[in-house]
């Protein structure tokens, strides 16, 4: 799925919900514990709950590399599950030298078929480049995080501007709206009024909402645009909101709440 | 091994090189491709011929992540061929918020057990802490690139210096010189002088001898301190150093020719 796919599907389903698949074998439900691939078979039911209300998967890699060589078994199978209709995103954050960036790009678009990967931008302009050179594939670089470190660097001044913004001024210009997105989190919804400034027409994935605090209406007040522009993810908020054997209809319900909101603000 | 062995292991052997197992399957040896694991074969042949000349051995997660699950299995067994005299090294530039960084470091330090990690530093202290929270193993930061990316945000100012100088600064604080140490690219020989300001006692892995051009003189003569303090990674100048049946004997000897210049800056 290219972007614009992923914008009639906003269109129709009026959400911009992304699930994001953080999935640790230690906060999945007991009863699944059972099963001889109890993550899979959790990712499975996550998917089957709340594809309707979303329109995006996002497999953070981080959990599954954790499992070994059996986790990136699991990603290749979860990946396989998620329906056509969704659009896939590695939250993988590489990034590398050219030569090494563009075996980075080849896993997750083409050995891991994804539609997106996130990537950080540190190492300027060949470190992104492979990634931007696949056809309708979308590269999502970071902008400002969600996490308390951002203030670290990010929000610190670089030559007038705030580091974050110089990554976005300089990052936009190396693709279009069509191939490159930007991670802005929610917990900085304040700054996303700027952000809009900045890189009007490119989707932002914004994650932080739930777990981390962040207000989807603040964030859709300010990060809103004419094709929605949004992809807020919601990862522990949705995928653990129950815990039992009724995790499923808990999921659903959570996802079905974020659809709902998003609806709202679709007007 | 931790840091103090390493620095053992570097007076013993008179050597700070480091062999980067960046290993492409279309760039190894035709005679190779018979075995139904060239890959691993060819690093188990890399590892015999050098491991006398070099204290470490650098694995490029990039390049087994592309050939997908079937690479994380070459990743784990090169990792327990290579001699425990060697300290071992995972190039990946993980970093991520803090619940997900202690993904990566349980992945690195844990199930794949490596000595060190490369992180990136963009998302701040909270992304860097799950790494250094591992007694006994090392984190090492990117601080200046060896690529022609380093000019797009490392090189441009942010406060009065560079970013890199301030991640430098910044990032020294939050480990100590046992737990601690930055990548510097060795095509930017001319900024180890100014880094060695910043941070005199951490070791220094340094990328970028040899295929992109550095010169392992300029890197000794600024970089060493007075416990080396160095890690000189070279990759395809040693394993692609012969192409054919000879590449076991071509690649020892470009490991023998880093040694034999590096015992003379050691004295």
């Amino acid at each position: 799925m290219n972007k614009q796919q992923l914008v009639s599907a906003i269109r129709n389903k009026r959400s911009y919900l992304c699930v994001g698949l953080d999935t640790d074998i230690e906060k999945i439900p007991a009863h699944l514990h059972a099963s001889p691939n109890a993550v899979l078979e959790f990712n499975k039911a996550i998917i089957d709950a709340t594809k309707d209300y979303c329109v995006s998967y996002k497999i953070n890699t981080a959990f599954y590399e954790a499992m070994g060589v059996k986790g990136w078994d699991i990603i290749e199978q979860t990946l396989h599950y998620i329906p056509e209709t969704h659009f896939t995103i590695a939250d993988a954050k590489r990034g590398d030298i050219g030569n090494t960036s563009a075996q980075y790009a080849k896993t997750f678009f083409e050995t891991f078929p994804f539609d997106a990967v996130t990537v950080a931008p540190y190492m300027g302009e060949d470190s992104v480049r492979p990634f931007l050179e696949y056809e309708n594939k979308v590269t999502i670089v970071l902008g400002l995080t969600s996490n308390k470190g951002a203030s670290d660097f990010e929000l610190q001044p670089a030559g007038g501007e705030h580091l974050y913004e110089k990554v976005l001024r300089t990052v936009s210009a190396w693709g279009t709206p069509h191939n490159l997105m930007f991670v802005v989190g929610a917990t900085q919804a304040s700054a996303l009024e700027n952000v809009r400034k900045i890189v009007p027409d490119n989707f932002l994935l914004v994650p932080g909402v739930g777990a981390q605090g962040g207000s989807l209406q603040e964030v859709s007040q300010y990060g809103l645009n004419s094709e929605a522009g949004l992809l807020v993810n919601a990862s522990r908020a949705v995928i653990y909101a129950g815990s039992g054997e009724d995790f499923v209809v808990k999921a659903a319900e959570a996802a079905r709440q974020y659809r709902d909101e998003m609806a709202t603000y679709l007007q």
